[in-house]
């Protein structure tokens, strides 16, 4: 392996080293997260609430494309991320209604 | 409002309010992650490697489903997350060598 790559290999591990830790801290705050949702899961079958609440969606999403703008977020990638996340949720709180 | 309804309400929102901040905390996670997986595009556009790592990816999926077992994770929403956000990389990675 000539210098050149060699350098690039660290680089290129460094890098992935962080995405490793980061990645980490997305799946336990998603855990974490997922305990709450299902919390509100319980409590919306348990009222006999709609699985989805627009309203509620509406502020999250814009709530957080103002995040994302500030995080310095890709607009596109926060948008299906969070549609992703949302559709997956309301997914699970109707499995609990059913 | 019913005192059922208004406890109800309450233990909503002070979920609903924990949702928001763990929102909070993904954004700014996410963001950071991409800055390293545009560095790591950028280095592997520069030194004409593949977009895809096949390796490197078999490797994340097996690390992040173990890490989602230990987190308690839904172990269906792990991996549609995980295919997700490497897609949306690869994504980005191909765009950057055309």
């Amino acid at each position: 392996m000539d210098k050149t790559s060699n350098k690039m290999k660290i680089t290129l591990n460094s890098h992935r080293e962080s995405i490793d830790r980061l990645d980490a801290v997305l799946v336990y705050t998603l855990a974490e997260r997922f305990k709450h949702t299902q919390e509100v899961g319980k409590l919306k079958a348990k009222n006999a609430l709609e699985p989805s609440d627009p309203e509620r969606e509406a502020k999250q999403v814009k709530r957080l494309l103002r995040l994302s703008k500030d995080a310095g977020l890709d607009e596109a990638f926060a948008k299906k991320f969070l549609s992703f996340v949302i559709s997956e949720v309301i997914r699970h709180h109707e499995s609990l209604q059913q």
